[in-house]
């Protein structure tokens, strides 16, 4: 494919970062330059000729500039095609043809996060200029678009390994960046309309990315769009995978309910806790938390609310995991785990959950508030006979914490702040509670006394009544069902407590 | 707030449904029409007097229409604020203001969908419209816009009620719809040049979209974004919410992976299949779906790709369930299965899986392939010393992708083309180990000669150990453990045969 060479360009830019080398080339291939305000004097000012777009338009910029390139001496030039009947009219109307323009936007969520007047805001969308943009990228056939600084390194290596010219191909990768920013532009500007506004709409615009090595498994590519710096700071171990994220994100979930004076540590595998506690120590919470299930903790994903010390690391130290994240480390605790180069070690910086979470699905997305009830003493109903103890109490609250943050259907047992047993993610709430049995005892952990925690209403009694048999002496749930009763009356008759939440607490 | 009133007015649209009545209520009001081509013909056909853009700019629409409006005389009347100096500009430039524009823009992504040919597709790339409506947008200090036929009704309300002005919050609600009609627009032109290219970005602007009564709970407020009657009619039943859209999603994954000459039913619950089944006929096979956990089936989701009979349908009434999807339905079995108001039926029109997927996650958002690979036969590697029966390697194809379909870790036991035990959500592999042969045994399945798949590798040989204990003689799994060998060893020293994949299937 023959590269065209530009002939005539229209420079107006804010970032003038990067741009003298490209305004040198495009002089030396005896480009004819059009120009206006800051930029029209920084290109007078590298003593290159510039013919100001006033002089084209015969029209001044009106308006304080509201009103600049808004005309179709200049318009015409841009989207007019190389061929007989529109050069013929470009002709007539004395219009010059500009083969590329160089344009860009000022940053309008930018404006918009460092202030609140809505003048200012409004003063900086952009009319003109992105105007130039989407015109240039429409007639990439014969016109080149830069619309942003971050393409001036890319079209500057364009135009000096073409002497001054590009090629199709080029042209349209540059349209196809063009619509990028203005798409993104006019997502930042619909968005501020927005605030506040109740419509449902889904509306992402996120160019801020990081490669991940691949998906949930090796045949899948993918990435996460966001800034996980922000979040956390890397002090070790490989790549963050995929699955990795997935894992965090459920950590985080979990241990950010537990307040910072109870120092509490969780373990995680494929999103599901199978071991919290939460102690007087960090390292007593981390031994209180590996015992609930010390097989599933190989290759999981660990989370402490509290600062990590050396005891708490040598302890850590001796199992495998993927991840260890914790709000701090102490110095000593971080030498020693960096020593194993792939276990991944982050230092929890900011995390404030997103209030709205969404998936893809079917042919589109499910968009919902995320889940951010959680449920104390004053949110319990006592529906039994029986009071719950104060024990019983503080445990039902440990437990509903943990449950709320397993798949559906899902049971957690605990006692003593612990995470002694759980069932997650089955078709059957009964076999949930089956598991959570089956594990505790296999574990070696005493149910007699411990509470057990639902993450929705029992259909029938008898996961109740398999909790009774196991030692269960209270049960937290959220009630709802239509045979709540049968629940209720087994747990009177048999001595039990039970307190209703009303808040359900599905997830999958 | 007092009205303003509209003085003048641009109008220039595509869609001419539902104008006419507001140009009348405009014309009442004595407002000043400026317009262009095909809408000045309507008005002028309605008797009312309109002037022609090109009187107002002295230049006539050049280059095919390319550029029309793009003149100092209409954005200089449009953007300048209704102050002094701005004024004082207007006059000496001979510019008249424009207090309302009503310009649409011609549906880009429907050109896309009804032709491959580039050339008319950029033509439709509109350039004068959209700015007219950014210029609008963003002066609604004192200018109205109207982006969409759309939003013809409620401009009209608006006009009517405030004889012939409008507010200034009902200006900013025009431009807040203004910028969702430019960056849809822009998203969707982005969408086009971005075909093919591998750069990640995250970018959706989905419009049309369905509330939901509640999200995952009944505190989660939530939306679908998408089409729900593009893929199913709905033939009966309450409305669908947002968790059986998660389920529904399960589903219609799940059983595409059978081909339509095998009459396949599958039961799921939060999201998992808990019954799956291929048979003669359509009837056996949502007898031995049920067949495998009938407890769990209980409020389920249910899904044949066989055209549902009457027969079918009566055994599928005798128990509660929340859904039913399948491809076709005999009208007796329509009319038998809507008497049950509560249960929705779900008639499959059209459903393709959408390429990547995606779901918000930490501060960000994670995408990915969707996971579309499915092993066939070809795909096998025999790595045990024994080969698999013809019979085991044709249910072995079957668990596999039942297994592909749970949640990780998942095991699912089949034999004769039916899941008959699974786990899955599980911590650790050999846990859904043991659920799958538990629930076998305790719905009375028989294990022996059945097959085991699993979604990822075995770490260790525990599982193979208890399934072979359990009746299991061929396993397929994808590999990739260091210790695979460990398992391998397993079945050649109990003569069993194990077929490795190279494709894991974690799902979360």
């Amino acid at each position: 494919m023959a590269s065209k060479k530009i002939q005539s360009a229209l420079i107006s830019v804010y970032y003038k970062d990067g741009l003298e080398p490209i305004i040198r080339e495009l002089h030396t291939h005896g480009v004819k330059l059009y120009s206006t305000g800051g930029t029209q004097q920084f290109i007078e000012e590298l003593g290159i000729p510039v013919i100001p777009v006033e002089d084209l338009t015969s029209y001044p910029s009106i308006l304080d500039g509201r009103v600049k390139t808004l005309h179709p001496k200049i318009f015409g030039g841009i989207l007019a095609r190389r061929e007989e009947k529109h050069q013929a009219q470009l002709a007539q109307y004395e219009i010059p043809e500009i083969d590329l323009v160089i344009v860009d936007l000022y940053p309008f969520a930018e404006t918009v996060a460092s202030t609140d007047d809505e003048k200012s805001i409004i003063e900086k969308i952009d009319i003109g200029g992105i105007s130039l943009i989407r015109a240039a990228a429409k007639n990439h056939q014969d016109v080149a678009i830069v619309a942003s600084r971050n393409d001036y390194p890319f079209f500057l290596d364009l135009i000096q390994n073409n002497k001054g010219g590009t090629e199709l191909e080029d042209r349209k990768e540059l349209a196809r960046r063009g619509f990028l920013v203005s798409s993104h532009y006019d997502t930042a500007i619909f968005n501020y309309f927005n605030r506040g506004v109740q419509e449902p709409l889904f509306k992402h615009s996120l160019i801020q990315h990081e490669a991940l090595r691949y998906g949930e498994n090796p045949h899948q590519k993918a990435v996460y769009h966001g800034d996980l710096e922000e979040m956390f700071d890397k002090l070790g171990g490989k790549a963050i995978s995929f699955n990795n994220m997935v894992d965090i994100d459920a950590a985080v979930g979990l241990i950010r309910e537990f307040q910072d004076d109870e120092p509490t540590f969780a373990i995680l595998k494929h999103t599901n806790a199978c071991g919290v506690a939460t102690r007087a120590t960090v390292l007593e919470a981390w031994q209180a938390a590996l015992q609930a299930d010390n097989v599933s903790a190989f290759g999981g994903i660990l989370i402490s609310n509290t600062k990590v010390d050396l005891a708490t690391a040598q302890a850590v130290d001796e199992i495998f995991y993927e991840v260890l994240l914790a709000p701090d480390f102490d110095p000593e605790a971080v030498e020693l785990l960096i020593k194993k180069k792939n276990r991944i070690l982050l230092k929890i910086k900011h995390f404030n959950a997103q209030a709205r979470n969404f998936r893809s699905l079917l042919n589109g997305v499910i968009e919902q508030d995320t889940d951010m009830a959680i449920e104390d003493e004053a949110d319990f109903k006592v529906v039994s006979k029986k009071a719950p103890t104060t024990a019983e109490i503080k445990d039902m609250i440990f437990a509903n914490k943990c449950v709320k943050h397993l798949k559906s259907n899902a049971i957690a047992l605990a006692k003593n702040a612990q995470l002694i047993g759980m069932g997650c993610g089955q078709t059957s709430r009964v076999d949930s509670m089956r598991h959570a049995i089956e594990k505790a005892n296999r574990f070696g952990l005493d149910i007699q006394g411990a509470v057990m925690a639902s993450d929705a209403f029992f259909p029938f009694a008898d996961s109740v009544q398999l909790a009774h048999e196991a030692g269960v002496t209270a049960v937290v749930q959220p009630g709802g069902s239509i045979r709540d009763q049968d629940s209720v009356d087994y747990c009177d008759a048999h001595g039990l407590a039970m307190v209703m939440t009303g808040v359900r607490h599905f997830k999958h």
